[in-house]
């Protein structure tokens, strides 16, 4: 695919697979918002006021179904709008069709190399005229990245007049982001620093993104706020957990087929996302073990009747190998080569780090053999024996699946509309600072709120005499900051 | 697509979707085999003898990857094979693709129209010279159906000259099967009961097929020996039930993507299929809910926490409703009308006459449209609001998804193989009467048994003294024939 | 205490605990009859004929809250009745004593000695002049033993003039039956002879029972009609499963509070028993390990999530031990000397045979510490380390705990009712030989029915063109007799 | 009983039921000791160096067997001891006694009248010379609130002369405390305050009591240090979920022997209790239906698919009722008289006005019935129906049954023990303010680590590499302050 953009007839870019899905996404979205009701409620609430007039935000994140309506819900608040997947398999090409057609600037397509993907970045991170956007919808924290590299090369530049070498580092993706940066300071070397300048803040959607934004807080080198959207318990409580119930089922049956009850599956990691991989390995009826470095999440397992060992202790009995747990190299290629025939091995966490994906491609003598898309059976020269690695160690459930159903997504997304709005609505207050911040729990609650009469609940009302007794407003937050749910 | 039969270059006859598709189906086929343990067994242990040397066996019976790996079974142990799917959306094209190229006769494709399938099944009984096959596969039972009515229809005409009247029913499939007898009939006026001559027995996979059996075991007009395979517990208590716990979740995301966590699930009918998709739903997070006739399957759905009501009561409040009765008229069009926009309506029962598709399809002024093949809204007119339909009301696991998964219908194939030997072997001996018989226990438990290993488990074997203890052999059966697992 | 029986001052003869008791007993069998759907209906239904005026029952069953609805609504019916416990741990005393006070003459206390155990068995049968009973409620086959047994001794002693000698068996508890039965023959050498003159037939409650009952039939030696209520799905389907799946954590809980989640637990055999058993086990957050001989049952635990593996793998790593076969030695004392410290091993089979007792009491140097009634820590010399035995071995649930709870016992003594009311009503038309029989299945049905409307449930109806195209009557029975449900 | 304090041989001072029961505690105990790997590694790791050498505990706290093996704890570390319970139902009589006899000053039964109530917590807080306790472990606050009303009391009395007037308020409970606090006064005007002045601080154990606390910081009234461990991750994410998980059915099945199956269960609350209630019940096969006032945790329960309604929408249809908010007048007799015959209502939460107990023990020709002790069945005048009310609307959990088990208490203790370590050690160092703190993460991390073995669980260790990635030290803590877990 020939890196160019396109425009439709109304003069939008956008770089898609094939426009002619949009008929297709089109009618998936339509059925996506029946299910987002808290996306759909921001658009009844702030619809009318038009709250983003004027702003312009650059998203960065899986260009799905659940994604287009999450987009169109900023763009009938008034935002103008341009997108990039933040995986290289997880963009849903209909979607991205859709909004390409109908909503907004997409750069995304399902089987990017990494090359494309970064050009996608770099594409929704540029506005043309006026820099950068005002605003960033993050999810992994490569368009937060794209902007923080380009400002310390430009700094460099400016001081040493060195400029950026993809050489300098073995990281095959790091060489990509080098190169944009070098490429970008030959036609304006004030490029990133005009986009920092622009910004009024980023929200981040995952675990991965936040611990990024954390160290640069920690660091003094974040250079606008950011809030952690990750964080608000009708999120990672919820999308996290319960998502990855619903997809990692989904990914593995669509990737392969196999039956998984009887099987033995090893989740490595117990937060939420692992959490919610093995309830859905156990409940399907598989036997789940653990492996964890923290004891609490590993008490927890063993609650919940898991058994918690080391990759070690069971690498050459298991079945299914799942990763969650956000840190890199654990599952290595010597890890890979003791398994059982046709064990099945892959990752749902945000990074493809996890598995040692570098290792396995350059064993001497291993033979890749691609199922389907997605699905490869790699074979060992010595036992003759293959693993089956789905989405190439990538993010499965989007790689292999859908990703996250509509349902969990609109709580997700929510808060990001949420947090837009607040950044947007504070642009110029100075409330917040060059920090990391976490919306109110109200604002959590409220979220949590609007999706309840989708699914036919009735909350309970406290008296006041009830709410004085445990000193609440009757209007809630219920909670202290620290409770856990 | 015209219905001419095509050949491969060795001369076999066969019809799919796409022959190019044999490279893909053949690797899906490899990973199954591994998943098959009981159908890998018996190539181990029967492929030497050839028992099957000389043997015709047709089979009707979805023509997916599991299937394949029934067929090469088959073949393996020396028979000749020709197959048609038994269900106009459950052939996987790759898997017909592969067996069409290297294995047997097959006629079967994704979406076929119902004339096409009846097309298909006539392919497949037609074995040219000396008649039809000397073993039946069957699935649904319409195989046998078809040479059941074409030898009455003989009877009737060589009787009293009357040909059969596709104008004498108003059931739209049976016209079709009146058609091809009528046309048979004029090209050779005892084509079916030459087939039946030769035929030395059928084996039945599924409840409904078997129940058509019993009815005609029961009239006296069934007119060669069946057995049951649908009863053997190593078919009816694992396929059936866990089968569909694993398709019926399967089916609804891949068709849908809808989260399942958080909706209401009605669930017609608590046999061993209600069972399976009970389960799935309600450890997927949804509250589920169970129509039932019969007060002892009411009862375990209750002890379960099920809650058991009539359709009426819940028709507008569920999210989703499946069908599993095997019964007909279950959820009619005035049912669909009164449901919530959006609300899922599929069957995972063999027949599609479970959902009343004639009344929706006729309903003055409703609206299809079609999402993706095998997912369509339909929009009634006075409220504008839609329900989902999946698989056009036809077997929604196969259908959507792939079906179940390789191990449990590695339990169920090796069934299959075993009864078609035990008919094949007999076939002179007088063993078998125009009755239906069910296996016996020892080749049951013999089924479990070769699937024991590929999970890693390890049975405990009775000393003398406890066998004597509970009056069993030490190496079985076990149990009484009346033990109900 | 002094082996006298006491009379009411009505002249019921009785002997128990502590008829002061008598007022707790009544107002937790009122509880209980609101648990109780069936045994009302049965008494609405039948009361008013009184069906069984003139008869006499005697029942050896667990004497609880339940047994007593289910012996007042035999006397409700009209029976005259007399009843003792079928375990030396599983009588409630203040069941008793209501029920010694109230209704039935009742010879039965918690914590028997087996001596005690089989004079309250003989009290039961005897009946003074005109012999023994006319109907018998037998749960594990004792009374029916007892009988067979004398009437063996009364025809050898006519033919040969030989006594039965206590001395000629190792088996404790049979030394005991031979010199009841020896004493008995001094007094009347035809008393057993003259009770299966009078007696007109058995029902037999449990599984063990059922077994015996077959193998008598089997040799010929089955000396009336049987009525085998345990493999009414409504009994062995709920009571075993369901009723396992409440009292074995129960007992567990009540004998030792030991925390259940993480834990490793062993259940030996997975029946409708060790299902129930491995449920409640699995839910409460254990991690559950089978053993099973049969292929069958050994691949549905795997379909659960469940291990198999024999008692020999997991012997040393296990904290609990249960027993369910309804075989013998199960657990022998060298497995035992193997566990964990405070291992608890315990058995919820019918017979006390499963842990081998006698091994462990005669263990050199083994030291028994009794925490309190019914819960032992043995301590073995060469490690100092003890394991918990429940019960002595006996029914952990009756011997622990108080049995399965009132509404699934509804089910098991409805069926009790309705297969007396069938012997008493045929005792004169030779309908049933000295064979064993089922109960039909529409009267399996009814007894579900009777259940439904405590729990809220609403059945669905068959239209007509409904049951013709499954073959069923609208009113039912629905399945085939072979249906596993 | 006679409210006279009586001595030990060694001249300790205690108040129990039966010192002869104290052998069955301390056989209880020694099985516990084996259950709470926490503790014991505490007394291996502190007990040589005796940090508690000087130190006086008073502890309010459940008199059970786990009690007492953290009061043994205590005490081998060098601690002289005080202990009374924080419930009136609560004590286990046995483990009482044993720790009177062996170990520690304890003033407690189960069954206590509210005056005897507070008789034993003014004699627990009371040391005699040199006034009260150098700590308190208070569970629920009535420890902390006594000498904070009596500080208040002395202090107005010293300003205005002015005495507590028990006839000043309309709360029972509340009129004995001042009536305590009034003749304390009397003999010491300083009393209260002397003990403030010796006392380091509290550790708290529960929500309720951490509430007061958080409260009483709020306005500026607390009047020493104190360590919130309920909000310890090892305490109240395992005590009060996993602990209720366990206790909820043992004390339903102790107290009513009702099957839980197929019933309808209402939970009031969805925080960590009723998260384990809920969880319990559904897995005995109840359908849940759950009241909340939050919005988030109402969703939690709505994706684990458990109906979210008001208690008025279910009160007559359901057959359980749990209260678990920590709220007040959750179920009032309004709700109650409208509950179906013999509905069983109980209170899992701390303080016994969950239940309107004051409502129903007043309603108007109400008739109470006493089952057993703690199981009451009270009769509504109009429909002659009954409700059955647990533990008269107190824990039920310690009232019915035995509490949570030792394993899930040991976390809870470990961190009870660090706690008290650590104001004992900082005692002088101004560490602490008079403010509420909670444990540092890395002791939390460690409480977790300490129960692992016992489960057979073996943890990953970070590399150096992978501690960096992600920033954690190797060693821990793994996690961030506002991790959820």
């Amino acid at each position: 695919m020939a890196l160019s953009v396109e425009k439709t007839s109304s003069g939008r870019e956008y770089k898609v697979k094939d426009l002619s899905q949009a008929d297709f996404g089109r009618l998936e979205i339509e059925l996506a918002e029946v299910e987002m009701p808290g996306l759909m409620a921001c658009r009844t609430e702030f619809g009318p006021s038009q709250p983003f007039a004027g702003a312009r935000i650059s998203g960065s994140l899986h260009m799905t179904i659940q994604t287009a309506v999450l987009i169109e819900t900023l763009t009938a608040l008034g935002a103008e709008v341009r997108w990039c997947s933040c995986n290289i398999f997880s963009t849903q090409d209909h979607a991205a069709a859709a909004i390409a057609r109908d909503s907004a600037a997409v750069f995304a397509w399902k089987g990017e190399t990494l090359e494309e993907y970064w050009w996608c970045t770099e594409r929704c991170l540029d506005w043309g005229e006026g820099g950068g956007p005002d605003l960033i919808v993050d999810d992994g924290g490569d368009a937060t990245l794209l902007i923080h590299e380009g400002v310390k090369a430009e700094e460099e530049y400016e001081k040493s007049g060195k400029i950026p070498d993809p050489e300098s580092t073995d990281n095959a993706e790091f060489k990509i982001v080098l190169t944009i940066i070098r490429d970008g300071l030959k036609s304006d070397p004030k490029k990133y620093r005009k986009m920092k300048e622009r910004l009024v803040g980023v929200s981040e959607e995952t675990t991965t993104g936040v611990k990024r934004l954390y160290q640069m807080q920690e660091t003094g080198t974040l250079l606008f706020p950011a809030i952690n959207v990750n964080d608000s318990v009708t999120k990672s409580k919820f999308d996290n957990l319960y998502g990855c119930r619903h997809s990692l089922p989904d990914g593995l049956m669509r990737a392969t087929d196999v039956m998984i009850a009887g099987k033995v599956a090893v989740v490595c990691g117990y937060g939420d996302v692992g959490k919610g991989c093995a309830a859905a390995l156990k409940q399907a009826g598989a036997r789940v073990i653990v492996t964890e470095i923290d004891p609490i999440c590993a008490l927890q397992a063993l609650m919940e009747g898991l058994q918690v060992l080391t990759l070690e202790d069971v690498v050459s009995e298991a079945d299914i190998f799942v990763t969650t747990t956000g840190n890199k190299d654990i599952i290595m290629v010597d890890h890979m080569r003791k398994m059982k025939n046709n064990a099945i091995v892959c990752n749902i966490g945000h990074f493809d780090n996890e598995i040692d994906m570098h290792g396995l491609e350059t064993y001497p003598g291993v033979k890749r053999i691609t199922i389907k898309p997605q699905t490869d059976r790699w074979v060992f020269p010595e036992t003759k024996t293959g693993i089956i690695v789905l989405a190439e160690g990538r993010l499965m459930n989007l790689g292999c699946a859908t990703g996250h159903p509509s349902f969990v997504m609109s709580c997700s997304f929510t808060n990001q509309v949420i947090a837009q709005l607040e950044l947007w609505k504070e642009k110029s207050s100075g409330k917040y600072e060059k920090k990391v911040y976490v919306l109110p729990k109200h604002l959590d609650e409220k979220v949590a709120a609007l999706h309840l009469g989708k699914l036919g609940a009735r909350l309970t009302k406290l008296s006041k005499s009830q709410a004085d007794y445990i000193s609440v407003p009757i209007e809630g937050p219920y909670k202290p900051a620290h409770y856990r749910y």
